[in-house]
């Protein structure tokens, strides 16, 4: 009853249609490192949310944010230690290319950044990203964001297919053509902005094909593509929002997929749910977006951005996450893989560190996506007391992204679950 | 040295042309309520800060931020009855045609969700605003931002002088007439729009005019404009980021400047200092955009955003801050309005509650606006220890807009520097 009124509640004051997660919305009221607590006190494993990456309720990261909120939190036209020694740090963990940080407040506002920061460096116009991609939800960056649209082939912007070896884009190739095919996708969406007059500004990337569904990239795509782009005298921009901080095991998605980025955007996990982002790339394009933009935001930049952030980077260090999810994603991924021999419908296993993505398809042995199983299992895994979610092109993808905390145990766990939902299921 | 150091490394760090506030720029460490400290200890009176609206480091606010983030924090796909009560608080402070809330962390981003709320509610893709405002950073956003540039008057968009009496669009007009004028260029920039077959979607204006200066605005123009763009379909979007949250002396600024709009852009103060912003509208309107639009914010509508963005509510009810905003800012420029007459260079003094234009000009009568006196005014208050800046289409009107708490006593001792100053100038 109080669940109804409260959903009923939700929909007039946030607006219908405003999404909520699984078939039983869940009323969660308490979070604590791996695990979410619902109004029951029932305990869930969180496998999904890369916001908390430090953990839910990291006690860190509340006296870093107390503290520093009850010192000083002002804008960014004062002088502040705090913000430049951040900045240092972000750029540091990057590649000698990436230099000086633009901050914001959500990734969308990085992209915007990041795309502006482009079109003023290269004096081109022309965007390229994939077919079945997230980027944000601002006009421009809204418009590179395909998922479940058809892609829009005319103005400044120009989608490929994203490149996978699971459902490749021809049949019978090895792996290097399978690579030159994508190449040669680029280079047509390369032609037609030319041929526009728009020229290239940039390739956006997220490092690990997120959205996509974490596909298994044909080797040597992420670098050629990069020299292609560099080629036509535009920038590679990498969308870390999803694949940074550890996600994948290495500090950024970039190194997993080995390419480096002109311009990297980081995101959701900087704050571990205080809102930063930011937009890094070699000083003189921040140079060149400065005097152009005269950029400023209000909230972005400040001391408490920039206190909880690094108590972030501070806590992703003592724990080594790196290794950590390194070490539970492999074993994870591995153990997961193993269940594509045991059941039809679980077409593909992939991974990068502590983003999995799981395939469900039907049986036949076409790869036909299955979404309604695909929905089904992440509510039956959220009974049982998981939450995971779904993604990629098709809908298809189960979508495991916990917390970096996340265990082993945790892990070992889950595979219990699994089983036991794909036993149920019958499938 | 060490704040030459320090400065150095944020160039390089932030990228060169971040911009610092003064000729000497401020290295603040510390604040409290009105008060800014810098790093020799010095305290300066805050009179430029509108985010910390409830004060620096407001007890409330750390201790409801630091509850919250203890507790959980997580995106808005669970049910939670924080951000539910929020929205509803947030909607009922406004007149009775707003009703649901989207939430996003800056005001670029509320923004961007009214301009495509008024698309998607109207079908029209046109854009209206003032000659000299800000709206936002993003490229869409960004467009309509004419600080300093001349307006665009093609595409979607088309800008319009903004309403004033100091500086009229036609002299010798009475002042029926002189709105009359205004409402002119308004519906030119309809009439263009309609040309171009783009039609009318939302005329956007901040409530008081924040960015123009704080004109003094020919009667009846709000509500004339408001009818004028109904009756092309169009939607007024009030940008209430400067004006709002008490500001003026009442909630919000179209209530000073007696407007009804259809949808209400919130920021800046929501969250004394965590990145919160709203956009706030008829119910059918929100429905239809997040119909659409699938619009999802990571870090909005979040447990924290809804703690202490109700924290920030409660602290400006229990100091009853429209009251004592209304009080200190009524006296507070009466008193400067009486110095216009002794000194040749103020042109005019305006305000609405805490916010307050100095108008600067030059010896001859001839409202000559004089930005370098401002500066030079805005510097040499710094140095007396009263933080100020400046604004308007000239840069000559210098910008009192302090946090809410700003006392009697803070307004008195800035009289009597700012009246030292302008004896030390000459002026």
């Amino acid at each position: 009853m109080a669940k109804d009124s409260l959903q009923r509640r939700r929909d007039f004051a946030l607006g219908s249609g405003a999404e909520l997660f699984y078939d039983t919305p869940l009323e969660i009221i308490r979070g604590e490192g791996a695990y979410l607590y619902d109004k029951d006190g029932r305990r869930y494993v969180d496998m999904y949310n890369n916001v908390p990456c430090v953990g839910h309720a990291n006690p860190a990261i509340v006296q870093a944010m107390a503290e520093q909120q009850a010192i000083v939190n002002v804008h960014s036209r004062y002088l502040h230690e705090g913000i430049v020694t951040f900045a240092e740090r972000l750029a540091g963990l990057n590649h000698d290319g990436i230099e000086s940080v633009v901050f914001s407040c959500s990734g969308t506002e990085a992209v915007e950044v990041a795309i502006q920061m482009a079109r003023i460096a290269t004096g081109k116009r022309g965007l390229i990203c994939t077919d079945a991609t997230y980027h944000g939800n601002s006009e421009l960056v809204g418009a590179m964001s395909y998922l479940g649209c058809p892609p829009n082939q005319t103005g400044d912007i120009r989608s490929f297919p994203f490149p996978e070896r699971y459902r490749p884009l021809k049949e019978g190739l090895s792996d290097d053509e399978l690579c030159e095919a994508y190449l040669a996708e680029v280079a047509a969406a390369v032609d037609s902005l030319k041929a526009e007059g728009a020229g290239v500004a940039a390739l956006i990337m997220c490092s690990i094909f997120a959205n996509e569904g974490v596909p298994d990239i044909p080797p040597g795509f992420m670098s050629k593509v990069t020299d292609l782009i560099h080629g036509e005298g535009g920038l590679v921009i990498a969308d870390e929002v999803q694949s940074g901080y550890a996600r994948t095991g290495r500090w950024w998605g970039y190194e997993a997929t080995q390419f480096r980025p002109d311009i990297v955007v980081t995101g959701k996990p900087m704050g571990n749910g205080l809102p930063i982002s930011a937009t890094a790339a070699r000083k003189d394009f921040v140079d060149a977006f400065r005097a152009e933009k005269d950029y400023f935001n209000t909230c972005a930049s400040t001391p408490l951005q920039a206190a909880v952030g690094m108590a972030v980077l501070d806590e992703i260090e003592r724990l080594d996450l790196p290794s950590h999810v390194a070490d539970v994603g492999t074993r994870l991924t591995s153990e997961l893989a193993s269940r594509v021999d045991q059941h039809s419908t679980i077409g593909d296993v992939r991974g990068s560190g502590l983003f999995i993505s799981i395939e469900m398809i039907k049986e036949g042995g076409i790869k036909e996506p299955d979404a309604a199983l695909t929905m089904l299992l992440s509510d039956r895994l959220k009974d049982k007391g998981f939450l995971v979610s779904y993604s990629g092109k098709f809908n298809n993808v189960l979508k495991i992204r916990p917390p970096l905390v996340f265990s082993h145990a945790d892990a070992e766990d889950f595979l219990g679950a699994f089983d036991e939902c794909m036993g149920e299921l019958g499938e």
